[in-house]
């Protein structure tokens, strides 16, 4: 095992695996694969995947899977010791296990003797034997095995002497980690330090130096930052988690969360250089890709982490930086935000508007246009931070460059059940002006939305053929404020595609419909400009 | 100063002071003294309830609370030492706190020598007289006095000499109680703990006994409750905190998280006898009242807090209640759940249709039939998880004992722009068939779904009038596998209450108005369903 020689403290994402746990968490292989990538673009140390054994669905992801190139990180599968009374050889999940290739795995095992004996039904040797079979069995296939000790801390409280035991089996099997459960979520951090220490002082057979060791906390006590950072204070060297907490329950660690207090407080490095500054970025992905939103309070990467509202908080900031925020948040790539006057986002959105006219400002009356313009439209629910498609049409729409291409007259979806059996059950009909000319044209599709889709590129084509290569890559939804139930808003995000680049569009109304229109009328209008300013200037710095 | 005797550990809340810096948080006065009633019959020891000398709001307040009675708690007004270079009787801020005429005052004052210099722009020697003179004023008007020492532990780990200094002032001036903050939320429990020991150390000139300590943490680094809870373990006997951890940035300790871990797992008692059981009622009535979200993943008290995923978990958990849960749910009021998914096993689905058929074990054949359903369910999309409703109306098809209500024969809904004039820009009719008889509505609606909701309940409403009561409370739409764009599916969640209880849906298709259709269907049989059993018999067990 090689890793980056900067990394102290080694991190395992948990996010496909325990993440897909948590209530209201479920990914699509397409999302499995888009979180993988942003896991290794912020450079975790290994990413947790899934269990083949329990789940077919899991093995078709490590086939795809295997055909990504990454960067920093190294893909586990997930499954547990051997069934109880059977020879590893024989397990069929340890088999699936296999197939899926990984050069590491990730294998659970009991350490609390009531788990052992009353939830598995085995003794107390049994579970010895099928520890150690099952890792000797793996390290003779030549993997890399990472051993999670489940409910050590809870079994280390009721029995120490046999969970222990049950770790030296590990060690001596050829387990390369051994990683710390509290799987139940209920410890203190004072418990977790001192069982982490009591593993730390075990020695592998014929071995002088301690093992390394791992911690995996839950946040059923709302501790498990406390937790994992005091196992690392304690001398563990290897922390798992979910970048964002999802997970069982309350959830697992927050990767995001301890991050930055295990590299700005305790002094570790566990992200490759340069990477701590794009946890804000890379969180808010994850957040975009699992379709949840992000909660604003959350430490180090929430949009409120540190936004000030008592005036006298403001005014020591202004005096002394450091005087009420614990860091500088833009080591982790946050922002300051001073709720009454926007000071912070400015240098932001001039930043993004450069792209449009290198020569914008912080100072430009452009640039405050654009923050006022901003803060009444995200009043009414947009949102242009997975938008930078129509971010930047905005921007021209405020330099005066901006010339719609085209305009939508009238159009008509209708859903009907059944259907009359001439006409699919959605259709919809637009009708277009095109620099003084008209076009109608219509469409039939499998819902309302993907009907006015297409026939408004149908009624565009004639004017505009290149957008016969366009197409949606991705759609998604989201209710914001479900409260007013169906007359609650609704925000569409629209990631199009020529197939040479990607851009994203937002649309918002109270009528999904209307919301749709607005995002794929941006998309269409971005492809469309850009291809104009491709002709005359190679310079377009494209999405 | 007396209080119940069974309180080892006293509780000050300041959801109305610390709690209204929450970006996103505002409170009416009427919302304030609904809040002061339910933190008071949580048991609450204090109640900060606001700063009338910098908001004139709060003396309001202040005057209409002087009206309530209170079981438990005792209010108090909230304040800072007193201006530089002037003397407590003139200052006006100090007049104002006393004007609040509540027994009990807190007042801020500085420990941080860098804060006291910077940012208040006091001699060292100035300060200590601040907190020596405001003190000594108040105490002389016979007020019980609180002292927040702000920053406390930045302070003592810069200048740890003056920390304690500034905090023997207030002692020797008669504080009842020092209260020691980590105002910019970035230590670490174990700094908490060495900083509560020292000042336990400290001794009123004079006295023998030590002073009674407490703790205010905030949640910057995610660790606000380990912080708390390591003050309580270090001797502090006085926690502060806001119920659902609302607070400037990423929030104060939330007393709703720490309050279990108190009472069960330190073996302190913090609230009167009783109260604990009500825990999630109250801290439910709290969010209502603060119109937020608690968020589900809460440990204690949100909603996902004792729910259960993995099959392996629920399997466990119906052999030793204890193995995949740190603490009896009942404890703090909240239930266990075991969540349909296809990661749960036999035993979680068996434990859920006992609600329906109590006869139903894990080895039924109507349990395998739901399993094998399921399963096929949720692979072409569909989720039970947060559907309740839906998976009741599923185990009651298994069972035989569903027969639908009513059917919808056609519908159509049409959404287009600009509208005729005459329409809403989205409309809807269906035809319904109820027991041999038809019925047709049509209504307008904010978007497609909305009308088609409105219309539905509209054809129903002659033949079942309870329908009138329902209505949506909450509306959530996840594209499924959003990389096929608009054709992808579409799972819609729908929330419906009747004023009494509430229940969940979900609906599955290609076209978000199918989908929408199933949900709002499956709403209106669960509720028809329910009404009808509850005639029959008293024993319906309800949503």
């Amino acid at each position: 095992m090689q890793h980056e020689d900067s990394i102290a403290v080694e991190l395992l994402d948990t996010t496909l695996r325990d993440g897909a746990q948590g209530q209201g968490i479920s990914f699509s292989v397409q999302d499995k694969l888009s979180l993988v990538q942003t896991l290794d673009e912020l450079g975790m140390t290994w990413i947790e995947a899934g269990n083949p054994g329990s789940n077919p669905k899991d093995m078709e992801f490590f086939r795809l899977a295997s055909g990504l190139t990454l960067a920093h990180a190294r893909l586990c599968a997930f499954g547990s010791t051997r069934k109880k009374g059977l020879s590893p050889e024989r397990d069929p999940r340890l088999k699936s296990l296999l197939e899926a290739e990984t050069e590491t795995l990730v294998i659970f095992g009991k350490s609390w003797d009531l788990q052992v004996k009353e939830v598995l039904g085995v003794s107390l040797e049994e579970n010895r034997a099928m520890i150690a079979e099952t890792l000797a069995f793996l390290k003779a296939k030549g993997r890399t095995v990472i051993y999670d000790a489940e409910h050590f801390f809870d079994g280390w409280r009721a029995n120490p002497e046999y969970a222990l035991i049950s770790v030296q089996e590990a060690l001596d099997a050829g387990a390369d980690r051994i990683v710390l459960c509290d799987t139940n979520g209920g410890n203190f951090p004072d418990c977790i330090a001192r069982g982490t220490a009591a593993v730390l002082a075990l020695r592998r057979a014929g071995e002088e130096r301690a093992p390394l060791v791992g911690i995996h906390a839950h946040n059923d006590a709302d501790m498990a930052s406390a937790c994992s950072l005091a196992a690392v204070q304690a001398g563990c060297r290897h922390v798992q988690g979910t970048l964002l907490g999802f997970g069982e329950r309350c959830g697992n660690t927050s990767l995001a969360a301890v991050i930055p207090s295990i590299a700005l407080k305790l002094g570790l490095s566990c992200l490759p250089a340069g990477k701590l500054e794009r946890l804000f970025e890379l969180s808010h992905r994850v957040a975009e890709i699992a379709n949840v939103a992000l909660p604003d309070t959350m430490p180090y990467v929430g949009a409120h982490a540190f936004s000030h509202k008592a005036g006298m908080h403001a005014d020591g900031i202004l005096k002394v930086r450091g005087s009420f925020e614990h860091i500088d948040p833009a080591l982790v790539g946050n922002d300051r935000h001073f709720l009454m006057s926007e000071v912070g986002g400015r240098s932001a959105i001039a930043e993004r508007a450069k792209k449009i006219d290198p020569a914008i400002t912080k100072e430009d009356p452009v640039t405050a246009a654009l923050a006022l313009r901003l803060k009444t439209l995200e009043a009414g629910g947009w949102q242009f931070e997975g938008a930078d498609a129509s971010f930047e049409l905005l921007v021209r729409q405020e330099l005066g460059t901006y010339k719609p291409q085209f305009r939508i007259e009238a159009y008509r979806v209708v859903s009907e059940h059944p259907s009359g059996g001439v006409l699919a059950c959605s259709h919809a009909w637009v009708k277009v002006w095109v620099e003084g000319q008209h076009e109608i044209a219509a469409a039939e599709g499998e819902g309302p939305v993907h009907a006015l889709d297409r026939a408004l590129r149908r009624a565009l084509e004639r004017f505009y053929p290149a957008l016969e290569q366009v197409r949606l890559a991705d759609f998604k939804v989201r209710v914001i404020d479900g409260k007013d139930a169906t007359a609650a808003k609704v925000r569409v995000l629209i990631e199009s595609t020529d197939g040479a680049s990607a851009w994203s569009t937002v649309g918002v109304s109270e009528d999904i419909i209307e919301a749709s229109r607005a995002a794929l009328v941006d998309a269409i209008e971005y492809k469309l400009i850009g291809d104009r300013e491709r002709r005359s200037s190679p310079a377009f710095p494209g999405p």
